[in-house]
């Protein structure tokens, strides 16, 4: 039995002992959690009680962006030590499946993850994950840092398969959690500039904080006014759609320049209209993303070297013992706010 | 002052003298128009007077999928020679232009291209042309072959945007003569075997006469499960969606294999309601095409080596001076046409 | 115990008992062993005791090319059964590596291969292999069709690395085993014709056999100028060196196109002079291949859909208690050998 | 007739009077050069008189990396203006040839190049020059960084042949000028961190004024090591070699982490041996790179957002009238000296 915040139903958390399992298998590793993040996702299943087909049916241990240190290691665990400040990825897939194998285990449908009912997550002082998912953080990272990673590797995933060019003009609609993310990530990952969209000028201020990155407020502007404008005409070369609405999914398409990317990150509650021949007249490419894969050493190195720094973008810090208070300060949202974390452990 | 097939207006069409440019520029050449392809977008500009926003406003020649003969060379040219055979790529690029820079000449904004508005087509004996866009056919090749090199140049843009790797199993949503030409493509382009799928038997066989492409009618069969059935449950790495139909649409979103792609050829003709949330699931990559850039040389090297056999694509040919009776029968085409060809000249 | 047949030292091999280990895990299957091809690293450790530096310093069981039926399957395995016949991967990397997370388990230094010292191989009627790297068989692929899945799949490790579009124009430097499998997965694998060098005709013989590939003997004809006449003048637009010889390499690089592609598959015993500035002034891309990782299954899907037949390039066939002599003819190999195989059951 | 500066031959260099071509073209604009930069090139032919099969013969006006203002435009451009503030892309390819229209028009072989026989410099007050290959410069960028675009598109051209994916570490061996462009822009373009070697300690110390950038004597250090400790054994992702000695090739080799990527920037006088095992053991892609082709746009925008500041690299300017010495200066180069400029007019 430990003590871990749990959603028991729809609308109801509580802070209680729980009974989870606990066994350190040979490759696993065990961490006495420091901090952990409150996401969108769980936010939602304590107002919702589900995600699409997710739905939360028996009490749920909620928590997945995590950093603490490592308190024992499996008997064939290398790379890792009792000691070693760390962070973990949170969905663990079936290591031997197709996707697996190819390099994109995000999408095996195998996959485990934290707090995504039936599997429990980690807002608990002590959980078991596998070493081979739990990577260990530079001195100059904090913990709080650490449990960024996770939402900031959703930023990572969808800069890495935007195939930004050196010198790539940005664009992203929506300048949440997610959509902050993903500027700072396309900007590190080699855009010379980023704009980004929103209805909400705190929230374009957050972002435009950071050097490189300005805010265009879709109540004033067209993006693909300021976008041509700024580019000759040409428009952005690299589009990040994190809002899923379908007003901003058309800015989308129209901001992005010829044989531009138009990643889309934001998921629209029902399939939303899109415009195929605009896109087609410019040869678009599309990508998606699925969380992320292979993403973790990568962020923990911008992190780390100093190209990005995510300090400014954590709100507010609760203490374990007021989880609940920091579920209901996420779920009350201010606009200035991008991440709110809660610490379960000092240091 | 030449003859030519000219769209006096929406359901008109006249074979009669028309005023053409035919100064012969120093990297130009001039051409004896052997075949000519009759086109579903020529069809279309013939029944509709208009595609989109391109209206026909005045007498416009039709006609752009084209082989003939050169008979003079401008004073620059030096890759072709009176006598070559060759075939024409019928857009043609401002050179300078950013976008034909990169490489990407088919999304330049300034592309003239035939029988678009207000751009005349090559339905006339004799047309001059950039050399730089005029390409020798081998002796193996016929003039018949040679018309349809355009056609296929559009599957040959999707099969090469798919990023088809050996091995691949393709799914072609869409037996019309541009699914066929996308199949063709997508099995000569490195796929170990295309399902095609449509709701006519006959359209499908006109596909499956060929080794390695197999039929799915959507009346009887659904094509996810014809897909994954034939994959261990993986699905169609490489997609191609080419009716534009909201239900192809989502066809061809669910026979796609994780991290796969799906490449949109076919344009709907209003922005379609497209389930990304399905398409993030499995992290697509989705591939948009314009016309096509740098494909005749290896469209030609694939039908000249044998790999692709198109002829028995050429449904039916018809004589010059009945050149309204050709655009006739493909107002009204068989289920089983594919190709109307015009032919101007002997040999 | 069970008999196997043994390197015992260089130029030393017995088919004897010997004992090895056969314990089945939970994800593993045990497969009844059919054939097994001989591999040239299987003659070089007979011939010469080491590859690099790997070397045979205990008796070791060769052979890594395998087909055959499964027996048995571990308590989690749900893809195969007992009966199904199957051809499988020889390498298993560490599935928790860093290499393998990004799907490239083949450059994995843990990985452990048959008949790579100190793992034994193969040539035994029973062995035990994790289920994930077993392969199942389509019906139309026979056993011995199955045990050139391994050899093919380096073919088609090249050919996907090199990133070849539909209708590009390849040329194999060097006609053995390896030459040959790498021309059928190039031109499979959309290449519109492949064009093969070497020294003997015999070999140039068995490659053009098959319709697409076009023999080079380089002791009448210079491999570039063939290539620049073949093609206007511009080259192969992927080039695949499979000999390792200095002259070979530089034959590579002048007959790439600009813009190209050479792949290094051959493995010079020495470090060899490559002409860099020449590479440069085409600005040419090099892709090098170390065996392969996820290529199994669209090997396997070529040659089921008949694009690849690879039945004519199974030179002879030995029974399992005539291995070395198998071994010995394969060291004094005919000009026209591919493969030599092994077969240890019937049916 | 105009002033220019003159190579009459081997280590001979004149101011002087000289016939330039100089008739406005309708698609040409005409540029009062402001600032050039002297170039290795340059310098070479100043004292070898030649470099590699390029030789001068005649006399030749130096120089070709430039920013000017435009003072006259033909009568087709459009997208530039006198008293517009520019810099000029050297090389002007055939803008019909098979490279320019694939978007490679740095391979095509009839490029004409600045100050490469028998094509005249630009160090001369007045030149004329394509429209598509002039590049306006905005209001932040000086014109002493507008003629710093042309080595800085070198840089850019590896980083983007490179591919970098956000956070990859990155390795330069190297680090005379070309080996810090190339370290700013694989900074820039997405690396976390990135390492460069030399054996001068004052030349690392210009490279790490960078954030960012971390210098390695491997008169002290061996690369590789310093990689692998930095990277948890991994390696770099992406390695640049721009010193084109033999054993910096090897570095660079070993310094690459599994499935990375090796980019050859540096030109070795002779073919030089390359361990092409070591490279296939990790499976590496290497890339060449051939000056750059649309990199001039992406390289001014990473200095106009102040992502790249290339300011402290320039060592020191010149007057017109001092450019014998200017080069003088460029032949017995500083440790420190990264750019000597040539200023030819006032602002």
């Amino acid at each position: 039995m430990a003590e871990a915040l749990v959603l028991e139903e729809k609308n109801r958390l509580s802070l209680r002992e729980i009974a989870l399992a606990d066994a350190l298998g040979p490759r696993d590793v065990r961490i006495a959690i420091h901090t952990v993040g409150v996401c969108g996702s769980d936010v939602h299943y304590y107002t919702h009680g589900k995600i699409g087909g997710f739905v939360v049916t028996e009490p749920m241990v909620l928590g997945h962006e995590a950093a603490g240190t490592i308190t024992e290691v499996g008997a064939e665990v290398t790379h890792l030590a009792v000691g070693d400040r760390v962070c973990m990825e949170p969905g663990i897939p079936d290591m031997a499946s197709r996707a697996t194998k190819l390099g994109v285990y995000n999408v095996d449908p195998a996959v485990r993850f934290w707090a995504t009912p039936p599997v429990h997550g980690c807002l608990t002082p002590s959980v078991v994950h596998p070493a081979a998912f739990t990577y260990k953080l530079p001195d100059s990272v904090s913990f709080a840092e650490g449990a960024m990673v996770e939402p900031f590797a959703i930023g990572m995933q969808a800069a890495t398969r935007a195939g930004i060019k050196p010198g790539d003009i940005g664009f992203v609609c929506g300048a949440g959690p997610i959509g902050i993310m993903v500027a700072l990530a396309a900007l590190a990952g080699g855009c010379a500039k980023v704009f980004i969209s929103d209805l909400v000028d705190e929230k374009l201020d957050v972002a435009a904080q950071y050097d490189g990155i300005e805010g265009i407020n879709v109540t004033r502007d067209n993006p693909g006014d300021v976008l041509r404008a700024a580019t000759d005409g040409w428009g952005a070369e690299v589009v990040f759609e994190c809002a899923g609405a379908a007003k901003s999914i058309q800015n989308a398409l129209e901001a992005a320049a010829p044989a531009g990317c138009v990643v889309w990150v934001g998921m629209p509650v029902d399939p939303v209209p899109i415009d195929l021949v605009l896109a087609q007249s410019k040869e678009l490419r599309m990508e998606t993303v699925f969380r992320y894969a292979n993403m973790y050493d990568r962020a923990i190195a911008l992190i780390a070297s100093g190209k990005v720094d995510l300090k400014p973008l954590i709100s507010e810090t609760f203490a374990f013992r007021d989880s609940v208070a920091a579920f209901d300060r996420a779920v009350e949202a201010r606009p200035t706010d991008v991440k709110i974390q809660i610490k379960l452990a000092e240091g």
